[in-house]
């Protein structure tokens, strides 16, 4: 299987290399590390075993990998949610119609159908990774915990390419799982995310434990979550209302966690706003599901990515 | 007049210095700036004009006030409002039963009820400054803008002392209103107060013209300020509607603004979380009205305010 990751951050970087471990043909396409990645390759440090992966190609741009004359069976793609982020444009020159299927590795809820809409003839893989990994340095990842990932078709189902995915994600020693219907895991994931990481960033850099520890704020997580759970029902996606106390009682005892908001937020980048708030908001308004919860995080977190654009800017 | 100042920041030092201006003999409380205010008295900077003020003394506690010999009409109370000041127990010594009044000039709604049930005879004199005003070094306060007094009896009513109190203000230059209905003019300010000076904070730093450019933010702003509104009604202060356009027009067109709590944030000092969110909050679970905007900054306030007291701390 040849596959290109598109967004070679660390979860791209690190899944592919876990790809090419179990035998596929793994691009990367890479931006700031393009120079020393084609060079020296990438070093994986992981808590499930360090390792180096050399990639197939190293490209910049996704016209340069189609340009060379290769085809990926597979677009990972690892971007960021950002609206500056144009992902149908970025991986269209690697798109062959009827043939290439894209997996989106992304954060948040409703990310799928810009992309299934800009390419009906292709197979949209959508895919949740649930693991703490950074960027440890130019081609160097490092993998801290957990890194199970959830694999299904978009909107529904599990196809072929998904299960050959899952194969060799599972080769590689990810934990695994192949869902039927993976919007509904989105907005699973989506019970966690929706408090935690708007909750971590908002207070300046918290952790979960820190978060639990104090009454008002785990009380205003549980709200949230309520809440996405009325959105979610609202769109098709019942949820068992268990999920809510197993998500509370697991953050309390998990160890303390910096969610990728916050570490965005401490670094001074850009924040998921819409994937993770912005997009289930705006399905709640559609819906008339009331959220005043979430409607007053998203639009403080839309300040504050403000403030970050304008500070990177200026 | 004799008037104790306690709480020598720079709204007690500025409004102490103005009734000194007019008259009164106007002793200072300080802590920091003890040894500097006792040697070479207050120097004010104020758009209104600059002055020297000399205090009749300069004082480390009310207990020292007390043993002097000394004794105040009126104690103008202007410490920052924080769980952990006991106004109470830090103003007794210097509070003579039935005769000493007591001014509370301090940001908040509710904060009145503690002081007036531990000195059920004296007048307690509730006030709001509608100004912005900073610590510009030891002994130095520097007067930026605005300066307007609310005063009034609590719970209602305008006595003799709070009279005398505005005229020596008046006289001193000081933009004045006397309120027969101060609680009803407390909720007022906390229309205002209690969107721009969480959403100011909890962005990291940022003015009320920032947030009135950003379409949600702004939205929140009225959000909150509805919520408000309904309290203060159960309460019952019912406001005039008309309070919450006013508010959002003004601040859409004053100068770019940092509220107090964006500054306490930024230099990294204890915010005022109960007075300005937390009593609302409390009165309107109380009333069963749902303020899930308000309850939702009250959670992040708290939040922050534990990381800024645990960054203090070491």
């Amino acid at each position: 299987m040849d596959v290109l990751v598109v967004g070679a951050g660390a979860v791209g970087t690190f899944y592919g290399a876990k790809l090419a471990q179990s035998g596929a043909r793994v691009s990367l396409l890479c931006r700031s590390d393009y120079a020393h990645v084609r060079e020296h390759g990438v070093h994986i440090r992981s808590v499930w075993g360090d390792f180096d992966f050399q990639p197939e190609s190293v490209v910049r741009t996704c016209s340069e990998f189609a340009q060379s004359g290769r085809r990926a069976d597979v677009l990972l793609v690892a971007l960021k949610v950002l609206p500056d982020i144009d992902v149908v444009g970025t991986i269209r020159p690697a798109v062959a119609p009827g043939q290439t299927s894209i997996l989106l590795l992304q954060n948040g809820i409703d990310i799928e159908p810009p992309v299934a809409a800009a390419f009906p003839e292709n197979r949209v893989v959508s895919g949740l990774a649930f693991t703490c990994i950074n960027r440890a340095g130019p081609g160097c990842v490092e993998h801290i915990d957990y890194g199970r990932v959830t694999l299904g078709d978009y909107p529904a189902g599990i196809s072929d390419v998904t299960r050959r995915l899952g194969a060799l994600f599972e080769a590689g020693g990810v934990p695994l799982h192949l869902s039927k219907d993976i919007v509904r895991a989105r907005w699973l994931k989506l019970v966690w995310n929706a408090p935690f990481n708007p909750l971590s960033a908002l207070c300046g850099g918290c952790t979960t434990r820190e978060i639990m520890d104090c009454p008002e704020p785990a009380a205003l997580a549980r709200r949230v979550m309520e809440e996405v759970l009325a959105v979610a029902a609202a769109v098709g996606y019942p949820l068992d209302a268990e999920a809510i106390e197993r998500n509370l009682n697991d953050t309390a005892e998990m160890k303390p966690y910096r969610t990728s908001m916050c570490l965005d937020l401490m670094a001074g980048r850009p924040l998921e706003v819409e994937a993770i708030l912005g997009n289930a908001v705006r399905l709640a308004r559609a819906k008339g599901v009331p959220v005043p919860h979430l409607e007053t995080l998203y639009a403080l977190l839309l300040q504050v990515d403000q403030r970050i654009r304008g500070a990177a800017a200026g």
